[in-house]
C-alpha cells in the first residue's frame, strides 16, 4: 500500500475542486479583463472564489489580493508592506523560524538599507511576546510572525502579537500557510493587517494563494503591469487555480472543523506508539500548542535521508525539513532554532497529514518504520558507539520526546 | 454561433496540453522539492516541460524560469537584471509601446534611483534602430524592446536591436509574449538576454509562462524564498501548468508555421475585406511587418466599447486596445505612442486570431460587423455632423487603411 505524509508540501485536490476547475481547463478560457462574454462569466467566476476565500479568514472580498503561491504572498507582504511605509522607518521584525519565503524577503530588504531583527524562539519553537515587545523601535514599520510553523507545526500567539505591534501602531503580517490546513482562521479577531494563505496546502491546486490586506493598509506592488487585483498584483488572473481555491475555502470551512479533529487522533496515534516501536525518538516542536496535522521527531543515530528513502521504497511519502529547505540535506533553520542538537536535526522527519490520511495509513508506517530504523541504525558507527559505550557522541537532545493532547 | 477573437488575451487550451495536464490535477499531486515518489515524479515531469519550453525558442533548458504569469517574466527580467547590474549604471531604455508590464515595472525601477529612457516609435509602431543606437548610454545597463506589440501586432527588428545594444555591452530583454502565437523564436539567432513568453498566448494554460535568461546574465529574483527554479524565483512550481506549457511549446514547435500561415490568410480576409464593407476605418499598425493573427483597426465616428458590446450580443468576442487596460476605457498607449487621433483610438477594435479560428468566424463577422457600424453611427454627433457638413470634427487619422501581404 501507499501512505502519503507529505501535505505540508502539496495536498491531493478534493474532487470537488478539480470539477469546479475543469470548467475553466476547457470551454470558459476567456480572460478576466475582457469586456466580453468569456471575459465577464472569468470575470463572475474569479469574483465569486475571492468571496469564498474571504469568508473562509473572515475577511471582507475586497481585502483579498490573489497571487500565484503562497511565497509570492508573502513577499508581497513584507516587501511590499515594508517598502510602502519606509518614510516612517526601515525596520522590520520576523521570528528567527519563519518560511523562507517571509525570511528571504526580509534579506532582501535588508540589502536596500532595511534593518531586520530575527525574533529568537524558545526550544518548543515559541515566540516570547515579551521579546516582541522589546524589540520593537520607533522605526519598526513591520512585524511578521507566522501562525504555525511549516516543520515543527509550533501554533504562536498571534493574536497577542498582533495587539503588541498594533498597540505600538506598527503593521503585523502574519503567514498562515501552514496553519490554514487545520487551524479556523478569522482576520479580525486576530487583529492582523495582512495574512497569507495557499490552496495547496488544503486541497486546492498548485498556483493560487492569497494575501489578505486589511483596508487601508499600504502596500506597494511587487508585480506591476495591469489593472488586475485591483492593481495590486498584475497579469492575467489563472482562472482555473483561483476558481479551485474558492471551492478549496469553501469546503475547508465547512469540513475543517471535523477533518482537524480526525487529524489529531491519527497525530495523537502516531505521536504515542512511535516510541513504544523505536528507542531514542524525540518530538520536536510543541507537546500541545501543536498542528493538528504535524508530527515532526528526531531519530537518534541515524539520517532523515535514510529514513525518507527507505520509506520511500515502502511507497510512503514524506519529508525531512521544509519542503523548500529539504534538498540541502542540512539541519533546517527551524531545529537550529530550537536548539535541536545537530545530529538529531539531521535524523528528523516531518510527518504531516490530511483530511484524506487514514488510519490504515498509520499503521502502516507503524509497521514498516521501526525495521527501517534497525537497519539504519546496524549501519550507523554513531549506533554501534552508543551501543558498546552507553556513551553518546553528542549532547543529549534539547526536548524529551512527550506526548500531545489534541 | 459564436467567434472568439479575443485570442491576445487568452487562447482555448489544446486537448492534447489539458490531457497531459490532468494527472497532475489529480493523482500526481506531489510538491517537486519533495525527496519522495510522488515529488521526484513531478520534479522530473517539469525537467521534461522545461526541456520542451528550450526547445520551443532555441534555448538551453537551465536557461529556462518558469513564472506564474508573462507579467511576472516581465517584471522579473526588468528588475531583476537592471537591480543585479546597478553598480554598473541606472540607466535603462524601454519602448514606448510596450505591454505594461515592462512599461510599469520600468517606472518601478524610476522610483528606485533609475532613469529611464522611452524610446519612440514610428506612426506604423517600429523603433528605430539608430535612435535606439542614439539613446544609449555609459550608464545603461539593459535595454528591453518587444518582439511584437501586443495591440497593433507590429514586428519589431529585435535581432537588429538586441545587436545594437550588446555591440555596446548593454544587456537586451524582449517581451515575446504576443510573438510567440505566431512567430518561430530563436534566443540564439535573436541574441537577446532574456526573452519572455507565456503559455496561454499559444494553447497553453493561465498560471505558466517562462523567462530565458541567457547563462552568465545576472538577474536578482524578484520572489525570494526556497530553491526552486534554480534560486531564481521561489515558490511551489504550478506543476500542472507548467506541464501544459511544455506541451503547448512541443505543439507549438511542430505546427506555428503551418498555423500562422492559415491565420494569415484569414487575417488577410479580414483586412482587405472591411474596407469593402464599411466606410472610414484604418488599419493601425504596420501593413507587412504584423503578426499573423493581429487585424486592429479603428472605426471613425463611434467607439470601441460600443463594437464590442454589441458585438459580444451577437457571439462574437473582440477587445479594445490591450487586454489589462481595456477597462480604462481611454485611448491606449500604443494607439497614442502611434500619433492616432484621440477620437479614432477610442474607436479601436482588436481582433486576434488563433490556429482554432475558422473562415465561417470570419464571415460571421464580416455579416454582423457593418450593420453594428450603421447603427452605432446612425447615434454619433460626430458622424451625423460629418453627413450634413461634410467635415470632420477631428483631424484625418495618421495612417490609411491598407492591404496586408503575409
Amino acid at each position: 500500500m501507499n501512505a502519503y505524509f507529505d501535505n505540508n508540501s502539496a495536498t491531493r485536490i478534493d474532487d470537488k475542486v478539480f470539477e469546479a476547475m475543469l470548467p475553466f481547463l476547457r470551454a470558459e478560457y476567456g480572460n478576466p479583463q475582457s469586456m466580453n462574454t468569456p471575459g465577464m462569466f472569468a470575470k463572475d467566476a474569479i469574483e465569486s472564489a475571492r468571496a469564498k476565500v474571504a469568508a473562509f479568514i473572515g475577511a471582507k472580498p475586497n481585502e483579498i489580493i490573489f497571487t500565484s503561491c503562497g511565497s509570492e504572498a508573502n513577499n508581497l507582504a513584507i516587501k511590499g508592506i515594508a517598502e510602502a511605509n519606509a518614510q516612517k522607518g526601515k525596520h522590520i521584525i520576523v521570528s528567527a523560524i519563519e518560511h523562507f519565503s517571509v525570511l528571504n524577503a526580509a534579506k532582501r530588504l535588508s540589502q536596500q538599507g532595511f534593518e531586520v531583527t530575527l525574533l529568537p524562539v524558545d526550544g518548543m519553537g515559541l515566540v516570547d511576546p515579551s521579546v516582541l515587545k522589546k524589540a520593537l523601535r520607533s522605526d519598526t514599520v513591520l512585524v511578521s510572525v507566522q501562525m504555525a510553523n511549516q516543520e515543527i507545526g509550533t501554533i504562536q500567539p498571534a493574536r497577542e502579537l498582533a495587539g503588541i505591534a498594533q498597540g505600538s501602531g506598527i503593521l503585523f503580517h502574519t503567514d498562515a500557510i501552514a496553519a490554514a490546513a487545520t487551524m479556523p482562521i478569522d482576520v479580525v479577531s486576530l487583529g492582523v493587517n495582512a495574512l497569507s494563505i495557499s490552496a495547496t496546502m488544503f486541497h486546492g491546486p498548485k498556483g493560487a494563494a492569497a494575501l489578505y490586506v486589511k483596508k487601508g493598509t499600504r502596500m506597494i506592488p511587487q508585480i506591476d503591469g495591469g489593472v488586475q487585483e485591483d492593481g495590486k498584483r498584475a497579469g492575467t488572473e489563472n482562472v482555473p487555480a483561483i476558481i479551485g481555491m474558492g471551492t478549496a475555502c469553501q469546503i475547508a470551512k465547512e469540513n475543517l472543523a471535523s477533518a482537524s479533529a480526525n487529524m489529531a487522533v491519527l497525530r495523537d496515534r502516531l505521536i504515542n506508539e512511535l516510541p513504544k516501536l523505536v528507542k531514542y525518538v524525540y518530538l520536536n516542536g510543541h507537546p500541545t500548542k501543536r498542528l493538528a496535522n504535524n508530527v515532526d521527531f528526531s531519530v537518534e543515530f541515524i539520517e532523515g535521508e535514510g529514513m525518507m528513502l527507505f520509506l520511500d521504497q515502502k511507497g510512503i511519502s514524506v519529508t525531512s525539513g521544509s519542503a523548500c529547505a529539504n534538498k540541502a540535506l542540512k539541519m533546517s533553520h527551524v531545529l537550529s532554532a530550537i536548539k535541536v542538537e545537530t545530529a538529531l536535526g539531521q535524523g528528523s522527519l516531518l510527518i504531516t497529514l490530511s483530511k484524506y490520511t487514514t488510519a490504515a495509513e498509520i499503521d502502516y508506517f507503524l509497521k514498516e518504520f521501526p525495521p527501517i530504523v534497525e537497519k539504519l541504525r546496524s549501519m550507523s558507527p554513531l549506533y554501534s558507539h552508543f551501543q558498546k559505550t552507553g556513551k553518546r557522541m553528542i549532547a543529549g537532545p534539547g526536548t524529551d520526546y512527550d506526548h500531545c493532547d489534541a
